[in-house]
C-alpha cells in the first residue's frame, strides 16, 4: 500500500520557506540529524576502529546501493554508492570504451551537464589516443548514433530546461548500432519513474543530493547491468573494489560483483545521512509521485502564465517529455530569483536568463505552488527585483 | 608558543580504552559532534541551497587544504581536499605520466599500500599503452631509479612495519634521473614532521582519517608543487576543477590554481567533521610531537621486549627510520590482538602475523603505554588469546 503525498512531516523545512530547489539540494529529512549523531558518537566515538565491522560500515555502500536500486527499477546487486557523480561518470565511460575497443566516438549532447562532458575530455586526454567527444543538439542525438559510436552518454533530464530524453528508445537505437548506453540520472532519480531493468542500458550514474535528499555532497551511485557486473572494468581500481581487500595482495583482482565499482574508503558519515534520508521513500509509489509532480508543474505553469506575462516558458509544454522541474526565461531572471528567495520562495537561476523551479511532491502541495506564484507576481508587478541588492552573486546546481 | 602534549581533553575517548589504532582511524575530537550538528541543522536544514555561498561550503576544500598544508610543510594554495586517497593517487599519477610522455615506467615498492599499486594498474589499463608498473623491494628502490622511470610513487611510511623512506634523498635521486616524485603520506601526515616545500617533490597525497582524526571516510588531500599548480593535468576533470564552474561552459578549462584538482561536489558534512578535527593541531609543534612519539614508541618496544618474549619486533629498531607505529610479529597475533581489544587495548592486525600499534602523542602518554603492555603481558602469560572467541574475523586499515 502506498502512502499519501506530500509527507511534509518527514522533513525539517524552515517556517515560511517554499522550497522549489529540491532539484539542486534536497531539504533536510527529520531523521538525519539523529542518525548522524548516532554514527558519530555511538559508532565512531565509542566503537572506534571496531565500528567498521561491528556497525557494518564496510557493507554500507552496497546496502545503500540496494535501496537506491529500488527507486530506479534496478535489481539488488546492480547499484554501488560512492565518490561523486563525476567520478562515477569516468568509471562508466572508461568501462564503456573498453567494451568497444575498435570504436572511437563518445556521443553526447549539448543538454548534458557540463561536468559529464569535462570528464569525457579528461578521459580522452588520459588515454591519449584518437578518441572523439562528439556533442550534438539534444534533438539530433538519434540521427547521430551510428557504428562509429562506442558509447552514447546522455543525461536523461536536462538540468536547465527539464527536457527529458526517451531512455528506452535511445537505448534501443544505441544498442542496435552496437554502441554502449550510459545514462546520467542526476535529475531523474527520485523525480520520475525509472525501470533500468527493463531499459537494459549498460550503465547509469546519478547523484543523491537532489531529489534523494542525501545532503550536500552525498555520495553518487553507479548502476551496471547485472550481466556485466563481473566483467566491466572499473578503471579506478581502488582497494575497496578488490575481491579481497584485506588480503592486501600486491596485484589487483576485481570483485566479481558490483563491489568492483568501489574505489577508496567510503565516507561513512555522509553515507549515513543518505541512508537515513532514504527512509522518506518507504512505501512511496513512484508512479503516484510522478502524477503528483505533473499536477504541481502543470498548475505552476498555468498560474505563472496567467499572472506573470513577462515570463516565457523555457521547458517543454508537454509534461510527458519534462522531468520534475519547470524553467521560465525572464530578462531580469537573476534579480527576480534573488527577490523571490528573499521572500522565502527558493528556486535558482541558470545563465543567461533561466529561472528554475523544482517540484517535489514529497514535501510540496498545490497550496505551496499557488502561494509561490502569488509572491512572484507581486515581485514582478512592483518591480521589486530592481533593487540593487538583488543584482549580484552566483548560483549552485 | 607550542602546547604541551598530550591534549586528551580535546578527544572523546571512551573510559577504559587505550587507543593504539590512531594510525588506522583516529578517535573522535570533542569539537566534531557540535560542528556537524551545526552544519546539518543550521546550515543545510535552514539555509538550504543558499548555504553553498552563505556558509562558504564552496571554498571549504581549499580552506581545509590550507590547514592541512601547514601540517605537512606546504605553502597555502598547494593542497586541495576531496575524494579518496585512491582517487588522488590516480590524479597525481596520471599528471606525472603526462609530464614525462616519453617514459613508460611507474616505479614503486612492495611496501606500498596495495591500493596505490592497484590504482597504477587501473591507470595503465585505461591508457592501454605499453606502460609498466615496476615494483621492487623497499631497499632496492634507490638502485631502481633510472632514466626509464617516469614517476617514482612511494608511501613514505610502510603501513605494516612503520619503516620510513628518506623522502628528501629519494626525491633528489628521482629528480636527478629526470623522473617525477609522488609521495603517499597516509601514515605520515600528523605523525612525523614533513617539509614538502623543502623536499621539492612534485606531488603528494594522503588521507585524513588516520593521524588527522577526520573521521571514517574523511576526504583525502593532494599536494601539487606550487610551480606546477597551473599546468598539472587533473585527468579527472570534473566541473569543480573548472576555471568557472558556474558559467557551465561546454569545454573544460582547468582552474589556474590548485582548484583544478577538485572533481565533483564536495562532501560538506564529512569535510566539516575534518575541519573541526583539525583544531586539535592548533599550536602543536610537529617536532615536539615527533619527540613524544619516539619516546612512546621506544618505551613500548622496551616494555614489550622485557615482558613479552614471544613477540618479535617487526619494525625498524632505529627510531629515525620508523614512523609513529610499532609492529610485532607473533604466531598467534590475530587472536592475541582480539584478546587485547576485548580488554580495551585497541591496536590492529595485519596478515600473516603482525600486531600493529600506533603511537599518537595528542592523546597518549607513557602511563597508557605501560598499562597496555601490562595487559598484553597478562594475556600472553595466561594464554587467554587461545579462547575460541578470539580466533575469527577481519580487520581494517
Amino acid at each position: 500500500m502506498s502512502v499519501s503525498l506530500p509527507r511534509k512531516e518527514l522533513f525539517d523545512i524552515p517556517e515560511g520557506v517554499i522550497y522549489l530547489d529540491g532539484n539542486s539540494l534536497g531539504p533536510l529529512p527529520s531523521a538525519v540529524p539523529g542518525r548522524i549523531a548516532d554514527v558519530v558518537n555511538a559508532q565512531w566515538g565509542t566503537q572506534l576502529i571496531r565500528a567498521w565491522n561491528q556497525c557494518h560500515w564496510m557493507e554500507q555502500p552496497g546496502r545503500v546501493g540496494d535501496r537506491v536500486a529500488q527507486l530506479i527499477g534496478a535489481v539488488a546487486g546492480s547499484v554501488m554508492m560512492g565518490d561523486t557523480l563525476s567520478i562515477k561518470v569516468f568509471q562508466a565511460l572508461a568501462a564503456s570504451l573498453k567494451m568497444r575497443p575498435e570504436r572511437r566516438v563518445i556521443l553526447s549532447d549539448s543538454g548534458n551537464f557540463p561536468s559529464d562532458l569535462y570528464v569525457a575530455e579528461g578521459l580522452i586526454d588520459t588515454i591519449g589516443k584518437d578518441y572523439e567527444l562528439r556533442v550534438v543538439d539534444p534533438e539530433a542525438v538519434e540521427q547521430a548514433i551510428d557504428e562509429s559510436v562506442a558509447v552514447v552518454m546522455l543525461t536523461q533530464v536536462d538540468y536547465r530546461s527539464g527536457r527529458m530524453h526517451d531512455m528506452d528508445r535511445i537505448t534501443k537505437l544505441t544498442q542496435a548500432a552496437g554502441a554502449v548506453s550510459l545514462w546520467d540520472l542526476a535529475h531523474s532519480a527520485g523525480a520520475v519513474p525509472l525501470n533500468l531493468a527493463a531499459c537494459q542500458c549498460e550503465f547509469a550514474v546519478g547523484c543523491t543530493y537532489k531529489y534523494l535528499n542525501g545532503g550536500p555532497g552525498a555520495p553518487a551511485f553507479i548502476y551496471v547491468r547485472p550481466d556485466l557486473v563481473d566483467s566491466a572494468q572499473p578503471a579506478l581500481s581502488g582497494w575497496m573494489g578488490h575481491d579481497s581487500p584485506f588480503a592486501f595482495e600486491q596485484a589487483y583482482r576485481p570483485a566479481t560483483s558490483i563491489e568492483r565499482m568501489r574505489v577508496g574508503t567510503p565516507p561513512v558519515i555522509q553515507m549515513s545521512a543518505l541512508e537515513a534520508a532514504l527512509d522518506v521513500w518507504n512505501d512511496v509509489d513512484m508512479n503516484e509521485l510522478r502524477v503528483a509532480s505533473i499536477n504541481l508543474s502543470e498548475r505552476f505553469i498555468a498560474e505563472v502564465e496567467r499572472c506573470c506575462p513577462a515570463l516565457t516558458l523555457a521547458s517543454p509544454r508537454d509534461a510527458t517529455v519534462r522531468g520534475s522541474q519547470v524553467s521560465f526565461a525572464f530578462e531580469h531572471g537573476y534579480a527576480a530569483m534573488q527577490a523571490l528567495i528573499a521572500e522565502g520562495v527558493i528556486g535558482d537561476f541558470r545563465a543567461p536568463d533561466i529561472m528554475r523551479f523544482g517540484f517535489t511532491p514529497l514535501y510540496l502541495d498545490e497550496a505551496d505552488v499557488v502561494a509561490a506564484v502569488d509572491i512572484l507576481q507581486e515581485i514582478l508587478e512592483t518591480e521589486r527585483w530592481a533593487a540593487p541588492r538583488f543584482q549580484v552573486a552566483q548560483s549552485v546546481t
